[in-house]
């Protein structure tokens, strides 16, 4: 299952915001086994958004939008990803009745628009705020409030899943520049793919859908270089 | 000045790196008067970063690449952007000189293709690494190393400006769904760019290119709402 992801925020734009968002939702989505192909920040404009969600579900699975729900008038993800699928906005009566019903809220005291979702979207509730998310072709549409995306993402989960990879990593204490024949040869000897990160250290990390593979590539790679003491 | 980011690593999308490269340099740009469009990340594969640079190209006054530059098998990103442009990747004579010059590193040490640039790119030398950046057809190459990223992009922070902009914020107690009207009011009152930002309370942020303005609307809204105690 091959997923981009849209983030949407002009408080991203500017760094404000760290995108911990996108950082979680990969996290998450790689532990299922789902290649995550594109992240992407987006200001909070109705036609970037529906243009990168259209372009985006033509190619992917799903798409994953985060950000810009509620009824504040820089909310306009709702309104961008009704464009993208061509549907209109509309009240959605399932999460008035949630809302007004396990949500807790009063029907009085519900802004105008907080329930306007794409027409004939799937509802999702949101546990930990009042902004609504929603799925509709593929595209799944969360909170930017980091709670609120999370508690939101776990009711969806399942919904994402792929082949299981495994992953090693050797922690070098040699300098990236003079690895690079070791490395270009332990990805010719075991089928896997190699990462290397330079940072104090050089962190290689080996990821295969064989658990037995990054192993064998760990331990060939371990008794060929300098490790980090201690690793 | 408009500008789009392209963040390159699949470590970015498998969640093991928090991209606050991005939010660096979205904040320097911003800094500077400079509009940040698009924030992408894409996979260490050499399609994917020659098509979205190219894309990105040609809609923006510059875009900045960071990651994936230095000489092993999954640094790829001179190749992508050598595409973007349909330049040949080749040794630079000038990043060789600078390295084995002022960079203080042995000619014999230098791993093959450390010094490959896209053809007659300017180079930017790399105070705190070896993989020399460059800068072609407006698209500015910087490696992915914090360190590395940031001292190399002050050598060319003055080629990125635009219209100066203030901003002001206030902490509002009070739930956003509560402040619609008073925020819709605010805009209509004066000609500032409002965005609200719900956490424990409600940041609401003024920006505009005219000081005294988002002191104004600051002022106004602080008048209407009920502050976070201390704000």
């Amino acid at each position: 299952m091959r997923v981009a992801l849209v983030t949407v925020g002009d408080e991203l734009l500017s760094g404000d915001t760290v995108n911990t968002n996108a950082a979680w939702l990969s996290e998450k989505l790689t532990d299922r086994g789902v290649s995550v192909e594109r992240v992407t920040t987006v200001p909070d404009d109705v036609a970037d958004i529906a243009r990168v969600v259209n372009e985006y579900r033509a190619e992917h699975d799903a798409v994953i939008v985060t950000g810009g729900l509620g009824p504040t008038h820089d909310d306009v993800t709702m309104a961008g990803v009704a464009a993208a699928v061509g549907r209109d906005l509309e009240p959605h009566a399932e999460a008035r009745e949630w809302l007004t019903g396990e949500g807790g809220y009063s029907a009085d005291g519900l802004v105008d628009g907080t329930t306007d979702l794409p027409a004939r979207a799937r509802m999702l509730p949101n546990s930990e705020g009042v902004a609504p998310g929603a799925v509709v072709e593929g595209i799944y549409v969360l909170p930017g409030v980091p709670s609120e995306m999370k508690a939101m993402f776990e009711q969806v989960a399942e919904e994402f899943s792929g082949t299981e990879t495994f992953t090693t990593v050797v922690d070098v204490d040699e300098p990236e520049s003079e690895l690079v024949d070791r490395l270009a040869e332990v990805q010719r000897k075991f089928d896997v793919t190699v990462g290397s990160y330079p940072g104090d250290s050089v962190r290689v990390k080996f990821t295969a859908t064989d658990e037995s593979v990054v192993e064998e590539a760990a331990a060939w790679l371990t008794s060929k270089v300098d490790l980090v003491d201690g690793a």
